[in-house]
C-alpha cells in the first residue's frame, strides 16, 4: 500500500509498504486525514518518530472481531494502551507508559491506505457528520478536554492566543460555555475565520484587554506563552494546549503571588467531539485550506506548515 | 516605639517610631513575632519594602471601634483590602490591587511594640493555643492553602520538596488528609524534625521515588522546581508554595505531554490553621530555633538567615 512516511531523509512517498494485519485489533481504510501541527513537529524531529506519519482521520473498517464493526465509517483515539498498569488501572490510560500513539509513538499513522487501532479506540461516526467534519473529531476533543480539565463558567471571560488548527477549534468549544470568548492573532485572515461567537481582537489590539479568568495558549511560541501567563487574572487558569520547549524569560513567580493556575492539556475524549459535530454546534469545515491527495502528502506538509493554513486534508480513499 | 525597620540601609532597630493611630482599624500590643522567608526575600530587595517589617505575630488588641474586641489576644490576616473592587466582590480580596500588606506591601509589619490592621482581619486565639503555637498561624494558614486549591486524596502519594519553615507546616497539614506524605531534604536536622505523620526521605535517597500524585515545591530554587515537575506523575499536581524569580532551564513541555496542572498557592484561611493548632492536630513548636527579645531584632533576621535555623521567633510584649 501507499504511506506517507518518516525517516532520516524526512517525509516521503513510500509505495510498497505492507498492509497492516489485523493481529487481534481492528483495520480501517482511510478515507481522508488531516495534518496537524504535531506531523509537523515530528517532521523535524520531535520524539524521533520514524514510520507513517498522521494521527486525525475517518475510514471504513475493514477487519476487525466484531462482524458489528466492519463496513462502519469510524474515527479513532490515538492512544493505544495497555489496560493492565496502574495508570490504566487507576482511569488515565492516555497517559499508560506502555502506549503507542497512532502516528506519534511506535505505531504507524493515518496517511496511508490502511491503519491499524483496537478496536475499542474506535467511534462510529453518525450519518449526519461529513467525512469532512469527522477528520476534525481528534483535534475537537483536544479542544473538549480543556473543559474536562477547567470549570469555565458562562459568566467568564477566556481568551485565547494563536488562532491556528486547535486554536480555532478550542474558541469554538468554550464559546458553547456562554462566556465571553476572544481570540487573539495577527493574522487578518484568522480572525476573519472566527465564528460570531467568537470576539476577534487584533494582537496589535489586545495590549489593553483586561485580565481573563482562563487564558488558553495555542500559539507554541516562548513569547505567545509570556504574553498568556501576563494576561490571566489572580486566581484565574493558563491552559497550555501546544508544547514549548524552551521558555527562557518564563518566571513563575508570578503565578505563585497571583495564584495562577497553570493546566497541561493534550488529547480530549471523542464521544462529545462527535456529538458537538452531530448537533451543528462546532462546524469545522471551514477551517479547511487544502485538499490534496496521498500521492501528494509531501506536499501537503508543506503547505500545513505555511503561515496562513488552517487545516491541510489529504485525500486518501 | 521601637520596631525593626527596613530602609535604604537595611534592617535597623528603630526606637523613635510613632506608635500607629487606630484611624478606624484596630491597634494591636505585639507578644511574638516570627521570622519568615519573606522577610529576608525583603531584606534583599524583593518588593522594594521600606518600613517596619514582620507579618507573623499574635498580640493583644489595644484599641478598637468594637469594645468586645479590646484585651483579645488575638491573630490576624495579612492582606488588607479595599472590599469595594470587582476583585474584592468576585470573593478573592487576598488579590486586591489596592490592598496593602503587612510588613510586605504599603503597611508597617509586626517587628514593632505596636501594629494595626482593620478589625476584619483580626481572629481571637482559643485559650489552648500558646502564644508561641499561634505565631505560627499564618504560615500554617499558607499551608492549609493548598488543600483550598488542591483536592488531595486520602489514598494519594504527596512530596513536599524543602523543609524548612513553611515546607514542615505543608507536610504535616498534608498527611492530616491520611494521604501518604514523603518529606525530601538534604538537612539530617530537618528531616529529624518530621513528625511520625511524614515519612523522611534524605535527597540523596530520593532519586528512585515513584512519581507523586501531588508534589509541593517550597524549595524557592529553580533547581528545586525543576526536581519538583520531574517528581509529578502524569495526570498530577506541583503546587508552588515559594517564588522563583529565575528558572532558566524550565521546560513547559512535559506539563502539556503529562497533562500536569501546576498551581501557585500564597496565604491561605487562618480560621482552620487556628482550628488545628486549638485541637493539638498540628504542633508546630519543634520547629521553634530560636526566641529573641526585639532589640535584638538585626540578629534575629541574621539567624533566620542560617540553613539550619527553622523558625526564629522575636519576643516583643
Amino acid at each position: 500500500m501507499i504511506g506517507l512516511t518518516l525517516g532520516p531523509e524526512g517525509p516521503q512517498l513510500t509505495r510498497d509498504l505492507p498492509r497492516p494485519a489485523a493481529d487481534g485489533e481492528a483495520v480501517m481504510r482511510v478515507s481522508l486525514a488531516g495534518v496537524c501541527a504535531t506531523d509537523l513537529e515530528l517532521v523535524r524531529g520531535y520524539m524521533g518518530f520514524a514510520g507513517v506519519l498522521g494521527h486525525e482521520w475517518v475510514g471504513v473498517v475493514e477487519e476487525a472481531d466484531d462482524p458489528a464493526l466492519v463496513g462502519r465509517r469510524v474515527v479513532g483515539e490515538i492512544n493505544a494502551s495497555c489496560g493492565s498498569c496502574p495508570t490504566c488501572r487507576a482511569g488515565r490510560p492516555t497517559h499508560c507508559p506502555h502506549r503507542t500513539v497512532l502516528g506519534i509513538l511506535g505505531r504507524d499513522g493515518a496517511f496511508a491506505e490502511y491503519l491499524r487501532l483496537p478496536a475499542t479506540n474506535l467511534h462510529p461516526v453518525p450519518d449526519p457528520v461529513s467525512d469532512e467534519a469527522a477528520v476534525f473529531v481528534e483535534p475537537l476533543a483536544a479542544a473538549c478536554r480543556i473543559l474536562e480539565q477547567v470549570h469555565v463558567r458562562p459568566g467568564d471571560r477566556v481568551v485565547v492566543l494563536g488562532l491556528g488548527r486547535l486554536g480555532q477549534l478550542c474558541a469554538r468549544v468554550l464559546a458553547l460555555t456562554g462566556a465571553e470568548v476572544l481570540g487573539v492573532s495577527r493574522s487578518r485572515h484568522k480572525l476573519d475565520l472566527l465564528p460570531p461567537s467568537v470576539r476577534p481582537v487584533p494582537a496589535d489590539q489586545a495590549v489593553g484587554l483586561p485580565p481573563a479568568d482562563v487564558v488558553v495558549d495555542t500559539t507554541g511560541s516562548p513569547a505567545g506563552l509570556a504574553d498568556a501567563s501576563a494576561r490571566v487574572r489572580p486566581g484565574g487558569t493558563l491552559v497550555l494546549k501546544t508544547t514549548v520547549h524552551e521558555a527562557p524569560g518564563l518566571s513563575p513567580t508570578p503565578w505563585v503571588i497571583d495564584e495562577i493556575t497553570v493546566v497541561g492539556s493534550r488529547c480530549g475524549p471523542f464521544a462529545p467531539a462527535l456529538r458537538l459535530l452531530a448537533a451543528g454546534l462546532v462546524d469545522p469545515t471551514p477551517l479547511i485550506t487544502a485538499r490534496l491527495p496521498l500521492e501528494q502528502g509531501v506536499e501537503a506538509l508543506a503547505r500545513a506548515a505555511r503561515p496562513d493554513a488552517i487545516k491541510v486534508l489529504i485525500d486518501v480513499g
